[in-house]
């Protein structure tokens, strides 16, 4: 746990790195770059790459589409696309103030899964239009990542588009926080020793983050009527006529989740949902104050605590632990216990894309949060460190290997390799990524910070 | 020119470099991928290019949309766009089919302009959603390049975009072949010592590439009223109803040249065409034997005779020189005075791009061909030497620095730059490209050929 420090200063301590990046952005002009990665060492090479070489691997695709694996890098490249109305806290500021977003979100990518993901960002909001563009660029891709969309139509592109294309799409607001958050849950109950399928778990914030999240405890063991999800109106139960089919705020997941959670009917708004639960899973707006201490004193015994907003958790943790919390979890790097997307994705596509697969699965992500969960173990978890950090490349290649094999168990992958070609492939790209950049900053080829 | 091998000689020697891209192509998987081009010394950096700090440069676009050329590699991005329809001589192969030559396209794109070329490849095949699918795309790019969209459609698509994007939109096949074209013939009337305003040109093929050669040798000086296209029917003149509107053949952009060229009114074929001609431009089909030996024997003293169909000219060079010919020309590396489109798309968008024009005008073409025509006049120009070839890596930064120049001379570039430092840009970007594949074969990142 760090020292505790003011709001103050901890705002401020969120802020230095906005002042450097207002530094560095325009001094580099952007994150990315295509790369080449095959030799040319002479101009005849240009016969072999373009014309009149080139003609054979395309006849080869013409004759057999899927050989598009084989001869150019569409089974690496990923498609990063928004429509920037929902950008970071930052809301609706367009497809052009997105870019450093999604450069970024490709950085991570590239460098901690060796992912070749590229931006697409897109001058329509309309979702008919947003799902046709994606259709029609997908020949090139073999994965779409749909970043920072605003509800609800969030829900409905991504649903759309995994059933109309055959290659994943995944929505890392959904999938990739609900799989991060299960990583961190497994091992903060085995700190304190209590039962998945026992559990009680209030959930502050009814977003596409928290629908998800519930999602995937559910298929980990918990028991969706033991959970209790808070929206800005209070818990959600089967009395809330606000958000059914008709009513101004329908919201077909929310209405859901009004059915299946919240066995007791419980009614009233944050301070019931946690009174007694064993766990408080936050994802809602950036605090502090959103959560109260009384609300955590009045949780179970040994209580686990994710506070998870950004810039600042919904309650400091040093507050909660003051309010009995015995394990507290926030999506800041500066505190332990980080909730941090950016543990899944580049690891989740790392493994799809090595095997070619059709589809994310739900299962492919529970094994991910699995393989994050027990690489933690094996290093000893405690009440500080219930889940890892992005220096353990090691991670990555674990979860990448479970999630290629649990494609090809389920019928979905292109190429059946075996656990150990998996975990070759998955470990020479990762490493060959950030072996590339070590060699490009000590050549200067990227010049150091100025 | 090279010793006379038979056309199966020939074919074999074009079909070669296919058996080797077999065996290339799928050890590489693709020939691009995404680079990182920051920093990256600790984790906490990550805090700078995502998130938190990246919201500030996110905002400050939010509030200057232009700025998203300072904060973002935009300025250097292009999009490589196809449908696959007419994909080099192999046809409407599809999309997919189309992924090795895009990513081709784009690493010549980079490796001799430094431009950070992307493929694009579309799951549509009509127009007015190709026009749709690059203008939703376009808030990612500073260019788009078309690439191998059949006729008429590539008219009417490049027409539409530059008009409605504020990025340059490019049709290689129109403005590529004829600047280079341009090019070659600027310095191979210099060597036959005859005029550009008063030679008389018979132009083989009546397609998008001649239709802009056309157009540009006339901004060069050149008559129009001089030429005379030929297409599959004969002459282009004004009594060609089969192409005026209304008619089933009916071709805009050919039934214009039937009004402007050809003031003679010549009939017939290419034979009439060609006959008392100065130069023979031909881009139709591949060889040999479309044009024939008596046609050439029958142009003006010192003709010139461009043959550049591919993989086969027209006419075998030696041929063409047995009948006359002062000067040939083709489209092929292994003969003499190559007339390469690889001269002049790098370099123009490398000048468009660094001062980030907001289009490329047909001016800014032209100073590109007299860049391309300069530098072989330097080295000193005879008949087998009246273009350069790929190697001439200071001719692409001549061509970048007056196409960059020109821009700002039209009012049309978002940076007002000296010409010294258009110069310095585009020498470093370039020379960069060729030292990062340089240092990444040396170390083997870029494994050695099989």
């Amino acid at each position: 746990m760090s020292e505790k420090l003011t709001v103050k200063e901890l705002i401020a301590k969120a802020e230095k790195p906005k002042a450097i990046a207002m530094k560095y952005h325009p001094f580099y002009r952007g994150k990315l770059e295509v790369g080449i990665k095959t030799p040319i060492t002479s101009f005849q090479d240009f016969s072999v790459w373009y014309t009149p070489g080139v003609a054979e691997p395309c006849m080869d695709i013409y004759r057999d589409k899927n050989k598009v694996y084989e001869h150019t890098n569409k089974w690496n490249f990923v498609a990063i696309v928004t429509d920037g109305t929902r950008v970071l806290g930052l809301g609706n500021i367009g497809p052009e103030a997105a870019m450093p977003v999604m450069e970024g979100k490709a950085l991570l990518f590239k460098y901690l899964g060796g992912v070749d993901a590229f931006p697409i960002c897109l001058g329509t909001k309309d979702p008919e239009e947003i799902i046709n563009v994606v259709k029609w660029i997908s020949p090139t891709f073999g994965g779409i990542n749909l970043e920072d969309f605003e509800k609800p139509k969030c829900y409905y592109i991504l649903d759309r588009l995994r059933k109309e294309l055959d290659v994943p799409v995944w929505h890392d607001d959904q999938q990739g926080t609900a799989l991060v958050t299960l990583a961190g849950l497994i091992n903060a109950l085995k700190v304190v020793n209590k039962k998945m399928d026992e559990v009680s778990i209030a959930m502050v914030g009814a977003g596409a983050a928290n629908i998800n999240v519930a999602k995937y405890f559910a298929k980990a063991g918990a028991k969706l009527g033991n959970m209790i999800m808070v929206d800005s109106r209070g818990t959600l139960h089967q009395g809330r006529e606000d958000l059914q089919e008709g009513a101004a705020r329908y919201d077909p997941k929310k209405w859901e989740m009004c059915q299946k959670t919240n066995s007791a009917g419980k009614t009233g708004g944050i301070a019931e949902a946690m009174k007694g639960a064993d766990v408080c899973i936050a994802l809602s707006q950036s605090g502090p104050g959103v959560i109260k201490k009384e609300w955590v004193a009045a949780m179970a015994d040994d209580s686990i605590v994710f506070a998870c907003a950004n810039p600042v958790p919904e309650i400091w943790p040093w507050e909660a632990k003051e309010a009995g919390a015995r394990i507290t979890a926030t999506g800041r790097s500066d505190f332990m216990n980080q909730v941090n997307n950016s543990l899944g994705f580049p690891a989740v596509f790392r493994g799809a894309l090595d095997v070619s697969a059709e589809t994310i699965t739900d299962e492919m992500c529970i094994v991910a949060a699995y393989a994050i969960a027990e690489y933690a173990e094996r290093e000893g978890i405690n009440e500080d460190y219930i889940i890892p950090t992005m220096e353990a490349t090691d991670m990555y290649i674990e979860e990448a290997v479970l999630v290629g094999m649990k494609a090809i168990e389920q019928g979905i992958a292109r190429k059946k390799l075996s656990r150990d070609a998996i975990k070759a492939s998955a470990e020479a790209i990762i490493r060959r990524s950030k072996a590339t950049t070590d060699l490009l900053m000590k050549n200067q080829i990227i010049p150091p910070f100025p």
